[in-house]
């Protein structure tokens, strides 16, 4: 090679969690390096959102989550690519790591001039789980996913339980059922999907049980009821009893971040490695990537720890590029932007939800809306729940969550690009978004909704949250009759909204009145005809009856 | 009603374009005012963006496409709605308009507190149509449509020519051939979709004529054929004859104005009535909204006049407050987001192209990826062509366009939020996006083409356009020799990606050097590794062969 000096030698610690993306990008910045990947597993790096999908034989081929082979990092790459080799330990002052090759056990020391940790995290054990037993697992990489079929194949389960209803449980839900299997799905919190608010995950656990499965919420596991070497129930807390041939736990994950630990990098308030814009740790020869940092939140301002592909991916190519020329571009903030398909429904957050408003102490507003994903009058239109939080004072959108049929995946990406932009309602309201009929409305649903929070910041009428006590209030329903019907609402005064006009007289002005129609359309529309007669205090119930059965489902 | 003066009368003037929208609003922001709508056809406004997929039989009802009913009108917002009444002169110091029913052909004044114009536009109408003839056709309103019906019931057309290849004409094109009718396109310009630029029109061309429709571009209709009161065929320019039993024009609209015009309002550069942020014309108790109207461009800054239905919505709810209520927010930019749907394919663009960026004095530089919509090792994943213009300086972006099978209304709207905040391809970089397997990918298609941008603002290395002439460097093909032979190149060195490293050498360094591959990804690799073994100036075609093949199409 040219140049005579020694080439820099880069070492990545860990292929999937960013890694095998900061070697081939540190390639591409320095032709000239010397990069040596060292990966635990047998796999350079593998598609670790894609295991469910294979479970389920949505993915027909294993071969398929192999993305990165090592063929193609020596060949296309030039990186060594050294697998089932551990690092140990990190000797900052000597720039060595200490490497076990788990094939032949044999240790070795090997130099760096930089360094790039992309260990990942580990999916938390629950403390029921006694050893020896050998059909319950985690499905966390592509050994977990090989020991679930190979039992599936042993044993046919006929009933499998899912511990923990987050993206892995779910997505392990949908695959399992799709295989025929009678499924429970276990969850030790109130309600579904963590990143979303109560009333948003509702829907999503309606479509759950709709499906057949049995849907366990506030459920913790007592004790694992065994026969032999096999788990064949598992007793839940509350005393009830929930068979199962087979079990899989996705409980959520911890940062692996022992080594750093170890190596006295300094770690953040969320058990996670600190890193600057460029992905750098307290060493700024050693860089930290994926799932084991904090990234700065582009809502909370504070760094957060937010296991996801996307960030992972981003971070692994900024380390990558700065390890191997002293520059990158700056990482940005992370939002922890998500979706997740639940059998017929799509679920997705952006930004904070009204729990970590709270936590956080941030004024917040919320607005719902029910939206169809395309002109209505165009076939095949499905209505979607878009919910936003916003600061009362600017404006500025704090979070989304969204659940549909489909186009969740469009709007949920609309207002994460909002997010990005610290951008407000205002903004919202007035994006330019591509419009013909398969594919959005006029007035997009992003649109709408920020027409529906800046009524509410206008107070033209303020918005009262879908949960809200009605006590007190003048209610009025507008629904036509066949509505009321079919879900009543106790103590309202029925005016369907094409006679409001003629019977408004009819309620007492001086009352504080909230108007309620099905979806908030109708009752934002009675409410400004009540506010422009006088009525002194007037509100409209966010996401109408349709949200408020779901948030006061629980 | 409360209250002794007079009401606020708010008169409004045109239905479709905005006008209904406007009506609505103000009623929910003044409930006292007086909202008189006059409207010149039969019904207070329409789906025009639906006619195509009536006439094609995909939207089955005739019904559907009548979206705002005047009970709706009536009951719901005490809108005094009058169909069939054209407004044909405003008194702006009396304030008063001339009103003319066209049932009975009687006229009378009307006095309005504020008005607002929402005229519209009309289709162009060509030269060589000559009056009396049967089957030749516009698509623009309900009347139209009814007739085109009425024809084709009666008449049962074999063959059909549609002029003009913009959306009308593609979304009518795919409809007629959806009904089995033999159809010919043709286009006066080069390529279709005026707003891609012509690498990015093609692969829709192609589609066109894989389909089986007859394409003529750069051809314009000399003369219509006729028997009696039908044209049979058109005689293009050059010679060549198209046989029709029916013909459907959409060549392009004008707005408008005339009554605007007359009455002194402001009109601007190109011909649309010029409006301020709350709607307001040179007059500011008269608004003016939609298609007829001037907006202030993104991307360009000045006004522009983009008649597309979103903006007419928007302007319509913002001038609608402002009328009632004397305050409204902002009405923003516009950026000419659109999309159509051409049988298997979407084309999609947001901001300026090419053309643009040249006619306007922008300096620009042009990116091209190839990325699937969702992980590919998922199933049905697809290719997608995205192509972004960028400011050589900050890295602003100016413009997008795309082109796939699905994913495309995704990304445009992801891109025209970009441009709204006037974002970079850094921000681009930087956007946290959802990700789950059947949804996107770890990295976005949008952040995988802001990486490549900023690899060329880098010189990392820099991009070549897709149709640069390549006489004077030395090419080398870093493709699979199966893909060298299924599209050769000539003149270029062949050396697939995954030899380069041991083949360089056969290389001359100090030549200057384009490495190209299929879409730009591997000629990246390769173009990287000889930068940094010396090669003086290295270059990748962005886009790769596929584009170029496009590029040099026409």
């Amino acid at each position: 090679m040219s140049g005579s000096s020694q080439p820099l030698r880069i070492v990545i610690v860990g292929g999937v969690a960013g890694g095998a993306t900061a070697a081939a990008r540190a390639r591409r910045a320095n032709a000239q390096a010397e990069i040596i990947l060292l990966e635990k597993g047998p796999a350079v790096s593998f598609a670790n959102c894609g295991l469910p999908y294979h479970l389920g034989g949505e993915i027909t081929e294993r071969k398929k989550l192999l993305v990165a082979t090592p063929e193609l990092f020596d060949k296309r790459f030039q990186v060594d690519v050294r697998t089932t080799s551990e690092v140990i330990a990190i000797d900052r002052a000597a720039r060595t790591v200490t490497v076990v090759n788990l094939q032949t056990q044999a240790t070795y020391q090997l130099h760096y001039d930089r360094l790039i940790l992309a260990t990942g995290s580990e999916p938390l054990r629950p403390d029921f789980w006694t050893s020896g037993v050998r059909n319950v697992f985690q499905l966390w990489n592509l050994n977990d996913l090989d020991a679930v079929l190979a039992m599936m194949r042993e044993r046919q389960p006929q009933t499998a339980a899912v511990i923990g209803a987050g993206f892995i449980g779910l997505e392990v839900v949908e695959q399992l059922h799709r295989l025929g299997i009678d499924v429970s799905l276990i969850e030790r919190n109130p309600h579904v999907l963590k990143p979303l608010d109560a009333d948003m995950a509702a829907p999503i656990a309606e479509e759950i049980k709709k499906q057949g499965v049995q849907l366990y919420l506030n459920a913790g596991v007592e004790k694992m009821i065994t026969a032999g070497d096999r788990a064949v129930a598992l007793q839940l807390q509350d005393g009830r009893r929930v068979e199962s041939d087979i079990v899989i736990v996705g409980i959520g994950v911890r940062p692996r971040v022992e080594l750093a630990h170890a190596a006295g990098l300094a770690i953040g308030k969320q058990g996670g490695v600190t890193v600057n814009a460029w992905m750098q740790t307290s060493d700024p020869l050693i860089y930290a990537v994926g799932d084991m940092t904090e990234l700065p939140h582009g809502v909370l301002e504070s760094p957060q720890r937010i296991p996801l592909a996307g960030s992972a991916n981003r971070g692994g190519r900024i380390a990558g590029t700065h390890a191997a020329t002293g520059q990158a571009a700056n990482m940005g903030v992370v939002l922890g932007t998500s979706i997740v398909r639940v059998f017929n429904l799509v679920a997705a957050s952006t930004g904070i939800n009204e729990q970590t408003c709270q936590s956080a102490g941030f004024d917040y507003r919320t607005a719902i809306i029910q939206a169809a994903d395309h002109a209505t009058y165009y076939p095949n239109a499905h209505e979607m729940i878009l919910k936003i939080l916003y600061a009362p004072d600017s404006g500025r959108l704090l979070g989304a969550q969204i659940v549909g049929e489909s186009g969740v995946d469009k709007r949920i990406d609309i207002l994460a690009t909002t997010l990005h932009f610290r951008g407000t309602i205002h903004d919202l309201a007035q994006l330019d978004l591509a419009y013909a009929p398969p594919f959005g409305a006029a007035k997009d649903p992003v649109n709408m909704i920020a027409f529906v929070a800046q009524n509410d910041l206008a107070e033209h009428p303020t918005l009262l949250p879908a949960a809200a006590a009605l006590a007190g209030w003048q209610v009025v329903d507008v629904r036509t009759a066949a509505e009321t019907q079919a879900l009543p609402l106790a103590g309202a005064k029925h005016i369907p909204i094409d006679e409001l006009s003629l019977r408004w007289q009819e309620l007492d002005p001086s009352q504080p009145t909230v108007v309620v129609c099905h979806s908030g359309k109708r009752a934002h529309i009675g409410a400004c005809w009540l506010s422009g007669h006088g009525f002194a205090k007037v509100r409209n119930l966010t996401g109408g009856m349709s949200m408020r059965r779901h948030a006061l489902s629980h």
